[in-house]
């Protein structure tokens, strides 16, 4: 799985049922401390995710495997809310901003 | 997903009959603004797209889930036409020119 | 989908007999116009391509959608023979020779 | 499949029930000596890795099948838990550090 | 499809089951004349290859369509040892060295 922030979202009224009624999140890669690469993708939400947030996008076919993107044409989805991030035993994310 | 702009199409007429009447759009992917990479990538139509439109894709096993792709050998689906793109408050994309 | 020039085969003996009876295709990565990239990857063939032929690969799992590939361990097919790419209203390729 | 170090972990409350009570390792993508790329990506644990192990990581919807990672949205899984690498009949990796 | 040299092998005794009794194959990837890169990656071995073996690799779902990786938690696989590779009407590689 990758990281990436919500920046924003994509509105679309002509689309494959499949993808009705799910918000579809303007997301950009981060690295693993939070910081933006302005790379872009595009993933449905399954998990209520809001702008800001860091998310954990699962892509490929694992992507329809969360409760709201079953049988949709979906291929990256936020599936969790970041809270924190450890590495090499030193917080270096954390979403209350205690980094 | 990715964004993509629909900049042509491509004919063959000796094909798999998994391919037969869908129409292969030549895709080059935008940035989130819709600025062309010439990158480009082919398509099956699953949403009526035309020229200029720019298109949401679905890559993988996930670009068979919609109407038009299930069962056919495709790995890269236009699912849905760009009205706008919405990035740190701002409308960066609107279909209709008003950006 | 990408597009590919076919520029030669590969032959192999001793292999999964999943395999067996089907050409395996040497393919060079072409741009939208045809020219070639020298990035290479084998293609199983499922439409009787020929050297010189430009065709469409079909990747991943929907590799496996086409008549020739069902139940194969194939991750990349020839689908297509490709006569024509339009792009901006322009013929960019044209099998025929008439670009 | 590709080698990475765990370097540390992923937290996180708000999140689809497929990502319960699993362990998300950030994971550092190595060469076949082990030595860090500073590529992160996000893995489930399969194997009961700790800090520091080298692990080998299966990736796409390969990743759901390990025991730990059936049905779940998981595309990367760490699925062994490396002691040596050999290549051109040298030990290029040992986890016991007689390298 | 893409093609590797067998360079070395991964040993590993803790791992999931599914990656019991097959052998992990360290693997350089190579150019269509069979030039290492110097880009490694982990297949299992489908075919029984040994060191200095020209490859083909299977990657993604269908690494799993072998005999030998059925139902593992497998994204490479080592399915075919190459004879013999033929590009723009000249023989590029040739395991008997006859090249």
């Amino acid at each position: 799985m990758i990281l990436g922030r919500v920046v924003g979202n994509v509105v679309s009224t002509h689309k494959d049922p499949g993808a009705s009624d799910i918000k579809l999140l303007l997301v950009d890669r981060v690295s693993e401390n939070g910081t933006g690469r302005g790379d872009y993708l595009v993933a449905m939400d399954s998990v209520g995710a809001g702008p800001g947030d860091i998310v954990m996008i699962v892509a490929g076919s694992s992507a329809r495997m969360t409760e709201m993107t079953t049988g949709r044409p979906c291929d990256a989805a936020a599936m969790a809310i970041v809270d924190m991030v450890e590495k090499d035993g030193q917080i270096v994310y954390d979403k209350s901003g205690k980094t």
